[in-house]
C-alpha cells in the first residue's frame, strides 16, 4: 500500500477550513464545481469532473469520519479502479493563527504514474482549499491549474 | 519506507527539461537561486535556502545518475535528519508534444508531518519548473509559492 501525504497551513479558523470540507458550499467552490450529495456519516458525495466542457468522470465518496474542527474521513465507493477503495482524510488543528491541514489519500494498491499525477493535482486542489478560505476564492475543476496537458489534468 | 510521488507534464522537448535538471542555471531559476556545485555524476550539488533573507539550511546532494533526456538521481548526503540518505529521482519521456516527468522522492524512514509538507512543497517546485522551462520564468526560492505561512515554507 502506497500514500499521497500532503500539509498546508491556511490562515484562518480551522471551523472555517472544517466548513470548506464538510458543506456542498466549500467543496465546490475548492475541489469541483460539479458536488452533489450531503455531508453527514454514512452519507455519499459526489464529484465530477470536466476538461473543456466534457464530463470525465470522478468520485464518490461514503462519509466515514466527522469530527469538527478535527477529522474528516471518506471512502471511494466509485470512480477509477486505482481509486476504489482507498480513503481520503483531513486532518485539522489550530496553530496560532492558522489552521493546519494534514491530508491523506491512503491505500494506494501500486504507485501507478496516475498516483503519481493524483498526488501533484491533490497539492493544486489543497492550495485551491487554501485560497478558498483565505481570500473567498479557489480554483476548483473547471478552472483548476493544470499540471500536464497531455490528459485528463 | 515511503516516499513522494509526482507527475507533471511539460510542453517542451525534453531535453530542455533535463537541461533544467542538470545545469547550475536550470536548478538556480526553478528550485532555489542559492544553488552550487557541479551536476557530474559523482559531484556534489549544494542547495540553500533563505525566508525574509535568512539562510534557513538546505541540502547537499551526490549525483548518482545522469541519464540524458531519461534520468537523474540525486542522494542526499547533507541536511535535515530525515532528508539524509533518502534520493530524489527525475524520471523523463518524451510523450507528443510534451516531456512527462515522473519525480520520486523515495526512501522516507517515516511519514511526518515534515514529509507531508514537503510533498506538498515538492509540488509548487515542480510547477515552477514547469513554468521556467514553457515560459522562462519559475518561482525559485526565495520568490517560490508559500504553503503553510508558519514556518519555513
Amino acid at each position: 500500500m502506497v500514500d499521497i501525504l500532503h500539509r498546508i497551513g491556511i490562515k484562518s479558523p480551522v471551523d472555517d477550513v472544517f466548513n470548506a470540507l464538510t458543506t456542498r458550499e466549500g467543496l465546490s467552490s475548492w475541489w469541483t464545481g460539479n458536488t452533489h450529495g450531503k455531508s453527514r456519516v454514512g452519507d455519499m458525495l459526489k464529484f465530477r469532473f470536466s476538461v473543456a466542457d466534457v464530463e470525465i468522470g470522478g468520485f464518490d465518496m461514503k462519509v466515514l469520519e466527522l469530527h469538527p474542527a478535527k477529522r474528516v474521513l471518506w471512502q471511494v465507493v466509485e470512480g477509477p479502479d486505482d481509486w476504489i477503495d482507498t480513503e481520503v482524510s483531513f486532518d485539522l488543528k489550530q496553530c496560532d493563527d492558522h489552521a493546519i491541514v494534514l491530508f491523506g489519500h491512503l491505500g494506494w494498491r501500486e504507485p501507478t504514474e496516475f498516483m503519481h499525477h493524483c498526488s501533484t493535482k491533490w497539492a493544486m486542489y489543497l492550495m485551491s482549499l487554501k485560497s478558498l478560505v483565505e481570500t473567498g476564492k479557489g480554483a476548483p475543476n473547471p478552472i483548476d491549474v493544470h499540471i500536464s496537458g497531455d490528459g485528463p489534468d
